[in-house]
């Protein structure tokens, strides 16, 4: 696995100084010696590949050598998470981040069971799932936001939502010109007056096969879809 | 969530017979009474709306009132799976039953860490995916075979491999005719002889956006990829 640590960005030409976990973790962890090559995440969400200086498992200093450029995902997408048990979503967000969701957008819909994550579980994961994915910007978190007011979120994009009473349709997606939201509804899924509230806003139901998804399968099978889309011409 | 059993099926005008396992989950863990209405899966792969007619949670009977059509997945594909660990393979699982891959073959690559999982595990993971998702057919398991023999299975299929090297490659994928093969590898991804391999028995790379996907998150978002891919007229 690549060895990837963050820090903030220092100054032209001088090394980055890593905080008592980044250090614990290059140290303890990865036991990366001096000189040790890395790949370095900044705070302004760039990836650099990078060289170990010097330090201890408490402070580490590592030069960076140079930027890397990262392709942009296919689209921008934004999904719109009927919250589910928030040990559900630290399970899925890796994949989530993996596969470029932009923005993670909190609904409440009539069967999430809770709140979000608390953030600084939610800043470990994310945090871990970039160290994992090479990914050099986490998505932004927005909400929570009642159902009703999802439809608000970037009206600019096409919106859809997975929709289990329209399950087999699959053949309906006309290419897309940019980028796309998807809502996808809490376990158990969204009602029947949450369905029509959607379509009444121009979200259109997105067919994902024939059989009932769950949730996080869900987000992820109905976000590949999008994300692979043909491109209008 | 629905309510589904499995049972072998009854001569016609017979209730069909709930084995103890079947009978336990039907009166213990889902409390249903005599007349409750449900869906069962029968040893055909045929899903019946149906009603408990009597019995305990030893031994239940149930009659079949009426066939239920089940549209099939858009398009057959073949997952030819890089043996990761056992656990992790039976957490994807589900996920990839929900979709509705319909063969899975094994496949022991270099950096696969052990065999399949063993098939009673199996057999309990797949019922329990296909109870949730009303999947009434099973997948196909083939295998394990080894690397270089994977592009026998199915060659008339078109294949594809997941290939970190080629990440960033999102928009190589022509319209499909009718089914597809996937390969993704274990956990630390395939090796570059590997992937020679594959590419010289004809099977492409696909890519799946600029990140490293875990492998389970792979086999996802590739699957759901091709699934979902433009059909070629």
């Amino acid at each position: 696995m690549s060895l990837r640590v963050f820090a903030a960005r220092p100054l032209a030409g001088e090394p980055a100084i890593l905080d008592p976990d980044e250090s614990h973790y290059l140290r303890r962890v990865r036991r990366a010696p001096d000189g040790a090559e890395l790949e370095l995440i900044d705070d302004h969400g760039e990836l650099w590949s990078a060289r170990v200086r010097s330090g201890d498992a408490r402070r580490s200093e590592v030069d960076l050598l140079a930027p890397r450029v990262v392709p942009a995902p296919p689209r921008e997408l934004v999904l719109l998470l009927g919250l589910p048990e928030p040990a559900a979503v630290l399970e899925l967000l890796p994949g989530l981040i993996e596969i470029g969701v932009a923005t993670i957008v909190w609904v409440r819909c009539a069967r999430s069971q809770s709140g979000p994550p608390g953030d600084n579980r939610l800043a470990r994961v994310v945090r871990a799932a970039q160290r994992q994915c090479g990914r050099p910007g986490a998505p932004h978190f927005v909400g929570p936001v009642e159902l009703a007011a999802a439809p608000e979120q970037r009206p600019d994009l096409p919106g859809f939502f997975a929709w289990e009473q329209r399950r087999g349709l699959s053949d309906d997606l006309a290419p897309l010109v940019g980028g796309a939201r998807l809502l996808i509804g809490p376990e158990g899924g969204l009602t029947p007056a949450e369905a029509a509230t959607l379509e009444s806003a121009a979200l259109r139901p997105l067919g994902l096969g024939p059989y009932t998804l769950r949730s996080g399968t869900a987000a992820l099978v109905g976000l590949a879809r999008l994300m692979f889309a043909p491109t209008a011409r």
